[in-house]
């Protein structure tokens, strides 16, 4: 019953037989191989995007960072939510590639910024010339860290407001294929159609060992992140072994179908504890990660019985009924019996 | 005929088989996998060093500029070689780690610093007080970028002169088993017994796909170092994948053998090379890279041939005899036919 | 009638005079001149702190942001208040001299952190280990930047947190003097006393010319910041200009009598304003800084009379009766004549 | 006897006079200042640049490291001399300010750069792709800090280079006005008519307190180059007192006044020094400084008779007769009588 993240899966084996079908040769270093080119191809068609500028990284903190390093001037601010993974979970990692540029906090509502709170959040920046920092990118993340999801129009809005102000738009796509299956929509109208600039399509999460893509849909932008790839240390010489995780990735959109169970999985979790009086659910749960509290006993009863998963709030000790948050991730290997054994546990 | 790069050969069967193995089950994130466990206790048996900070990224560049980031400060300048791969080929990764530090080019002989050429960089470089940089650390490259390797004693009479400026050695090891095998010592002696303070040692040019080790001798530097590393992107969510290969490459000293292999063709091609009246050696070739020249016609006939290497000196285009300088890499997986043929070529 | 700012007025006689004795002869450039040795003893035994560190630079942004590079890593985080001068109008100064640190904004009220507003803060980002950043200096204003004023209890509560926790905690002290004068104590007391570990003492708003001392109370701090200091261009050649404008400011306890000038002028004024009907008080206004709101048709009298003050609410255009926040900063060069021109015009 | 540096000289009193007179009022902060528009004014037509952005900063490091944080990209090199100031006395301004570029020393004669030897430099940072850092600015310092200076002939020769490779170029002028009397040109003539593309135009080493001008030829560098000034720390709040120095600094050519009369004192002490059998000359001397050796007794008179000079050679001590080579500085302030008074001193 392991709940806890999707980077705790392992490696889907279509992709783990990519990586030993890569084996044989000696191609180029460093991104020059065939399989890349592949990827090149494959990623534009995914995206409707001929253009674009695409990259393999291995994490979803270098993606976003390299991301914002190229989009950011360091006297700039960056716009997001207060709970972003920019913000919480990547130990100063924007501000560093950026050279020192800020993060402005916008208002949220289910973890997510709205036109009308960036809108805010931007005229706050604008009133103090060179003494305070220059407007710079707006960056959102889709599914949001607390699970929620952007649907087209709150994204367009975004994009819109982005557009008016002259600000480029970064989507954090670590969990991009959950936020599309739970739309329903292709990956050009979550991204470029909606004003999106720049995304990390997270790979590593849902059923890859460890590779992110990086899309420009703008190429000017290429020079200069392979500069700072580089710079970064996230340029791989035995490149070959990302492109192969991103190709099989790809290939018959297998991408979506990972998403698809991973989001499965959640909705069949999520109805049940629906039912359960003890639950009470922090937000709506339309991809894979539920945030949900229910009483420290329950809680107990599932540690006991092998459940992972992390609480989010309340204290070590307290008496038995208090309410504690927790997140539970489902994934594309989370079976229907792990979901129906933590439900059996959560029901006696 | 692959001598390009040693970075261009695939990953050892045996560590292959250890990333297939460690796709079971739902082991913790971010370092905390039981494979990793055992990681650290191998190195520092390794290392003899059981007070050492131990920790797995994914590049070389990674490895050498996080380490340079925790040892140096960025008001500070770095001493090492001007042909040093943080110099020449990091596309300022080190600056960028240290904040802005400099680098201090010192006299060479063979790409190698003496203990006298970095005594007068490290002199030349107090006389300005705060108008300068402040001296930092001193890093070199073993195995070099030349092919060239320190010998012990050249090593200690470096950590003296280091030591008696009170500054940290950092030891470039992206080729440590090949120098370890050329000079027939241990890891230790080639590391703290001769004063080097920090050390990356490498996987990915010796049968990994893609792992280096870090290794401080002063535990003190530990928590920095996971600050740093984390920012910069380069925590992997799902370790366990760069856990199972340094695990199965320090497994009874696999590195150690790889390296001996690639040592062994490249020792086999340099003899026959040094029969031949048209090859002049630039360096001598303890390792597992040659430099040397032999006219363009050769070269010609050798790519017509297929083989793979690259150029080091010479224009496009210019007469039949003229000297070119070639830099043949080999591997662990470098066969003693595709060394023959190669010869075989040479001969005709 | 100016009240836009203290940093319009000018240079006080005394020191203006200073700066023309100053201008004899060939001394020793970079802070080595006689003058300096005199402002390092006077600083000392003005702060009692015979051991501090204490050095000289030309602007409030240079001695904040020196000081807090100093104090932090860059994957550390530093704990404000939204409306601090650091975060709101230095554009990612103290951002560029950490190296990338981040700000995290404390609860406030009246411009204030509280100590328990501050442990909130520094409790929420020890959460998240290497994920999150690592907690780093606290940093306050006193005069705030809405013209209130941390009493001597406030202060030493906040000290006693970031002692808890192991913060080294910064004053920002562009308005020392209103401070001190406003509470009636000495610098020792609102500083090293207090918890306080490194000062930027400002004179530029008090009668300088440009000059801020930076005092460390813990000298191991010394080399570090003298190399940033310099590395950031902040270390001036002709440096007895510096020395002499605060070796004038320091004698006789100048900035004293300077500090409470502007104080007397800014209460004579606030008195009278609170009499007004028309007039609200946003803060409590103990130093030189008003925020008081009144009608738009008011604001445009005082306007067409001459009255120099900035605007901090409010639309352009709009009813006459609709209430504007003004912002009032009186100066050691304020006259009563001014003051009482300015509520003249209010009045009728 | 003062020749240890033109910044231990004084302000001149046209200069001083011009701080007094600015004391009056309340002008705006910031560069808003009527006296600032009366500079820009002045520096225009003083480079015949109707369009140059142009700015005030209160030291040199200043100038030039904020100039190439503007021209130059993080993961760029700048091409320099390995004597130049921003190499060896700026503590890593440089990489500071430009987010960690790396600096490419070119080969010189007589401390300066030739076009042949800037092609080779750039020729040679242009093979390892991203692996290298990229091509950035071409920097050099007119009068360079061995005295010699660059004539119009060979910095234009060096722009056409620096333009043929696309690289901006920036000249360090802290000494410009020294340069411009040494080759009898206008100040157009010396920088963008030579393809300069930004120059740092020294105040304070000749008469000034602390003041340069920065002039950037293509105005499309201004709103970056604001917001890295006061990111910097470098924007003045009461910037009139940098305008009025500039200002009376511009006024009837003052500039090239103060430069003349610190050539013109040079020149005397160097025809005479010329003279004396055991006086050695490293450079030629068009400008206001001097390298040369002479017996270490000699050294010992003149230090006994109270002249003050810096050493750049030779150990503390030694026999009479060993040459040391002397830096010496004349300023806009060095007397006739003083050098007269040395040379007396050599002479017996």
């Amino acid at each position: 019953m392991f709940f806890a993240s999707d980077n705790t899966s392992g490696v889907h084996p279509r992709i783990l037989d990519a990586l030993v079908r890569a084996n044989d040769g000696y191609p180029p270093s460093y991104g020059d191989d065939a399989i890349m080119a592949r990827v090149r191809d494959r990623l534009r068609e995914t995206f409707e995007a001929p253009e674009a500028a695409v990259y393999l990284v291995a994490t979803g903190t270098a993606a976003n960072s390299l991301i914002l390093g190229t989009l950011a001037q360091p006297y700039e601010t960056i716009f997001c939510t207060p709970m972003s993974h920019i913000n919480e979970d990547e130990a100063n990692a924007p501000e560093f590639y950026t050279g020192g540029a800020k993060l402005t906090l916008t208002g949220t509502e289910d973890a997510k910024m709205s036109a009308a709170t960036l809108r805010k959040a931007i005229e706050a920046e604008g009133t103090r010339g060179v003494h305070g920092p220059k407007r710079g990118p707006v960056s959102l993340t889709n599914v949001t860290e607390r699970g929620t999801v952007y649907d087209l129009d709150e994204l367009g809005r975004i994009g819109t407001v982005a557009k008016e102000f002259g600000l480029p738009l970064h989507l954090d796509g670590a969990r991009f294929g959950n936020a599309v299956e739970a739309l329903g929509c292709t990956a050009a109208e979550m991204s470029w159609k909606a004003g999106v600039d720049a995304v990390s399509f997270g790979g590593t999460k849902s059923g890859c060992m460890g590779v992110e893509a990086v899309v420009f849909f703008d190429p000017a932008r290429a020079e200069e992140f392979e500069f700072r790839r580089k710079r970064g240390g996230h340029l791989f010489s035995k490149h070959r072994y990302l492109s192969a995780q991103m190709a099989a990735y790809l290939e018959d959109d297998l991408w979506r179908s990972l998403a698809a169970q991973a989001n499965a999985a959640c909705q069949r979790l999520a109805q049940a504890l629906k039912q359960m009086p003890d639950v009470r659910f922090s937000h709506d749960t339309p991809a894979n990660i539920i945030f949900a509290s229910w009483p420290r006993g329950l809680h107990e009863k599932l540690k006991a019985a092998g459940a992972h998963y992390h609480l989010y709030s309340g204290s070590e000790t307290g008496p038995e009924d208090e309410m504690q948050e927790a997140r539970l991730v489902t994934s594309w290997s989370t079976s229907e019996e792990d979901v129906d054994r933590f439900l059996e546990v959560m029901r006696h």
